[in-house]
């Protein structure tokens, strides 16, 4: 998954080991997981040069990061070679099955993943 | 590395298998590797959930994609657990060595990357 982090939030994923993020829609601290359940046990944190972005390795179990209910929210490629029309370009899944039902899950809660 | 790109980018890197990207800074488009040499082949191009993610997988060969001269950007982890005080936290290097030196390879270029 890809998100994004200020200084709290990278501070308590640091203290805890678990990750939390910076909801930009909530404008609030987000631990990974508090609503789902499907926490992110952090294993290793690396930081790049400029130190703007960060990078996780961490332990989701048989669990999920991705809201739409797939393990990776990366679970669509898109093919390489000449586009000939964009209309026509065909995303194809990586992933077979969803991990878990978003509706079941999220409840009456708005999930944060506008598609 | 982490980068930005506009739709030509994606257009671009999905059509030469070759990571473009955006420059903020020179608000160009950036054939990664046109000054360096480095050059990015992309192997997939996955996207995420709601599409304003990119994730890359690339063959850099014995090349680097950081701008300091290591192989990752994300060449430094930061240690885990409670921080008694940000100023001792200690940045570890995860790389030992650069693969380049950045003053020759960019010469009189600005470097892009600012510490």
């Amino acid at each position: 998954m890809h998100g994004y982090m200020n200084d709290e939030a990278l501070k308590k994923t640091i203290e805890t080991k678990e990750a939390h993020y910076w909801s930009r829609a909530r404008k609030s601290i987000w631990r990974k997981g508090q609503i789902s359940g499907f926490r992110q046990i952090v294993k290793k944190i690396k930081i790049d040069d400029d130190q703007d972005a960060i990078w996780l390795s961490v332990d989701i179990g048989n669990g999920a990061s991705c809201h739409v209910g797939y393990r990776s929210c990366f679970y669509r490629s898109i093919p390489l070679g000449k586009i000939r029309n964009t209309e026509d370009l065909e995303i194809k899944f990586e992933e077979k099955k969803k991990i878990f039902d978003p509706k079941k899950i999220y409840k009456d809660e708005p999930n944060p993943t506008k598609l």
